[in-house]
């Protein structure tokens, strides 16, 4: 078939779905989200052997392990996906309240009421689990949604996607409500991101590579994250057992996570000491730091840092780390070559911590916590359907709010305007 | 000077300007726009000579009419500015406050805090006052912006534009905190829309062509308005006096407007009725009906219409008139052939508003009202930056709130996750 007449075909199908579940009750929608769990346990080995096919190819086409490690399911992911279901399941509805009414001069009455964006179009790579993971975000927020996998996973996402289907029609719900581009052609990319007749927004979980194409090419608005180069701060006059502890989690409690410190900045008036307390630890968990020279200085098996340094976003053991003269040049810092992600200070100056607030310009800013902090779980959003580092619509982690707006609602007598 | 270096040159200037603006007090972004109204006012000469040189040039190459009167400035329209200027110095600040503090079961304190985007760039057609009425709302909500006008205003826009300067500079702020593109080369939307290093938003003002380049081109989100396609639908049992008064302001209040009637939905049922009493006053008023079948056999002097007549916006005295079976097909032909701006129902039935408001998409669904009272003002707002047909961000009239975000704050005595 024709790919791009398969594309306006889900896109079609998609909007019609839309229209359903946008008048879908909290119940229905709730259950439609336990039948999908109860398919997925019963189709375990179904799952699992389209997994292995999947794997099989990607061994077979020279995928390293970090990759099948991401494809590979197992009874354990398995059941994360059914414990997702049903917790997206208890979770509040995101959706039908209308606040805010009001009575204008006119007469009028005018308020919002929250309703789904309609079709969201989502775009990923190798874990099959984020298949579960965003279908389930947009059934309970009353959107339809196509999904693109990444074409490693392709068996093993069908699989998962006839769970799904046949969950929804349990459930008396549009079987099309959530459908699995089923072509591994990279050309359906480029097609979904330009169905702006049927696709409202486009929401991206990859590398950066991709995520730049989509922003390139797309015709519909995109959520995004890009990178995380997220900093600490360590302020003059700070507790360097409170920074230590901070700085040591927000590094190595996960490596590859896009709130993970990358840069640390230390107030040079405690640069010593804290370099003296923290510089072991890093060590011994093979923590490779890149410092500026008063670092190297003081830390003498750290490597001189390179102006790319301060921009990167390592996802892995290392650690850029730079003395400052203080707040302004912290700011100034954080700000030129952060990536406006996450950015934490450590103070017990009272006045630092405000100015810290509110002059970073981040999506979270934080005072005397770890970076790791950032997400849609720590923040009680109850899910997460990603971390936007865009301004508009969502910043920062982005819960079930995110995939709704709100439409105005106006009731009148007859008012006309003069 | 090249093009490119000239708008980068821009672009980082106003991000600088930007940072400024974010940290200023209300009370000094109120006394910059007070101080720009001052010195609009003492200028008033030099701004009407420019605008005169405008319209000699628009006149000598032939542009219309309606494009003059839009171009053209007086006294009267300059006092329009002035009093744009104190009206929103006298709005409530849009930025600052934190809310929804909650504190999170790791013992984190997590808020959200309202901050301007940054830059807002605006691109716009003909009318100069556009220039004053977009940078007092960047001003107010702490953006800076960069602003593109038609070619055809530049000499007016470049009087206004140095009354800006010399006002932020009278109240101490960042002269480049509002730019006005000082060239006619059209290269410069191209790259003012790809600026994404610097530019957070753009905001196009202007026909349907230009935004939709604009929306295909642009590397950097777009609070857009496409189509006003707006639908009244006259309920069976609806109140003929009451649907009479709300189809002839809909429709006749003023012609050119976005929330302006273009398709009449009548119950089959009152339709003869309907169009008896409606008729002949859209007729007194020059109105020509394009109609339904059954339209045309009620209402002899109607055209027959086509089926692109229901995607129609024309902006003119021209309106299409449908009949249908009821509350269903009213609702399906609304979604299919509208433009999800503006819809609204006279009735009588609770259940049929109910439902009606639940499922049109649209940006704005009303009862019982004008679909014209679809406006920032009418609204409450308190201003306006443009309606938005968009559903991410922000959906309908567009105020200050649209131009702020929120970012994450949270504070913490240590945490780490674990």
């Amino acid at each position: 078939m024709d790919l791009s007449d398969y594309m306006l075909g889900l896109g079609r199908q998609a909007k019609q779905a839309a229209r359903i579940l946008a008048l879908s009750t909290l119940s229905q929608r709730n259950h439609a989200l336990m039948c999908i769990a109860k398919r997925i346990d019963q189709q375990r080995e179904l799952i699992l052997a389209a997994n292995a096919e999947d794997l099989a190819a990607a061994k077979s086409e020279g995928l390293d392990d970090a990759m099948c490690d991401r494809l590979a399911l197992n009874a354990e992911r398995i059941d994360g996906m059914i414990g997702n279901l049903a917790q997206v399941a208890s979770l509040p509805d995101p959706i039908g309240a209308t606040d805010q009414i009001r009575t204008m001069p006119s007469g009028i009455r005018v308020g919002k009421m929250r309703v789904p964006l309609g079709v969201v179009g989502i775009i990923y790579e190798s874990r099959p689990n984020v298949t579960i993971e965003a279908s389930s975000l947009c059934i309970k927020s009353g959107n339809a949604t196509i999904l693109r996998g990444g074409s490693e996973s392709i068996r093993s996402n069908g699989a998962i996607a006839r769970c799904i289907e046949a969950g929804l029609a349990d459930a008396g719900m549009p079987e099309t409500a959530v459908q699995v581009v089923n072509t591994t052609d990279r050309a359906a990319v480029g097609a979904l991101i330009t169905l702006d007749k049927f696709v409202d927004v486009i929401v991206p979980r990859g590398g950066k590579g991709l995520i730049e194409r989509i922003t390139a090419e797309a015709r519909i608005p995109v959520i995004k994250h890009l990178d995380g180069v997220c900093h600490v701060f360590v302020d003059e006059g700070a507790d360097l057992s409170m920074a230590k502890a901070i700085a040591i989690n927000a590094k190595t409690h996960r490596y590859g996570t896009c709130n993970t410190m990358e840069t640390l900045l230390l107030d040079r008036s405690l640069a010593a000491d804290a370099l003296a307390l923290i510089g072991p630890e890093l060590r011994a968990k093979g923590v490779e730091v890149r410092g500026c020279p008063e670092t190297c200085r003081l830390l003498d098996w750290a490597v001189v840092a390179t102006e790319d340094d301060w921009y990167a976003e390592y996802l892995a053991p290392i650690l850029a780390v730079k003395t400052v003269s203080g707040l302004d040049e912290a700011i100034e810092h954080i700000n030129t070559y952060g990536s406006h992600h996450t950015d934490a200070i450590v103070t017990n100056h009272h006045a630092h911590a405000e100015r810290f607030m509110r002059e970073v310009d981040s999506s979270s800013v934080m005072v005397n916590a770890s970076t790791r902090f950032a997400d849609g779980f720590e923040y009680g959003l109850g899910a997460e359907i990603g971390i936007s580092t865009d301004k508009i619509h969502a910043r920062g982690p982005v819960g079930l709010e995110g995939l709704t707006s709100q439409k105005y609602v106006v009731f009148g007598t007859g008012q006309v305007r003069s």
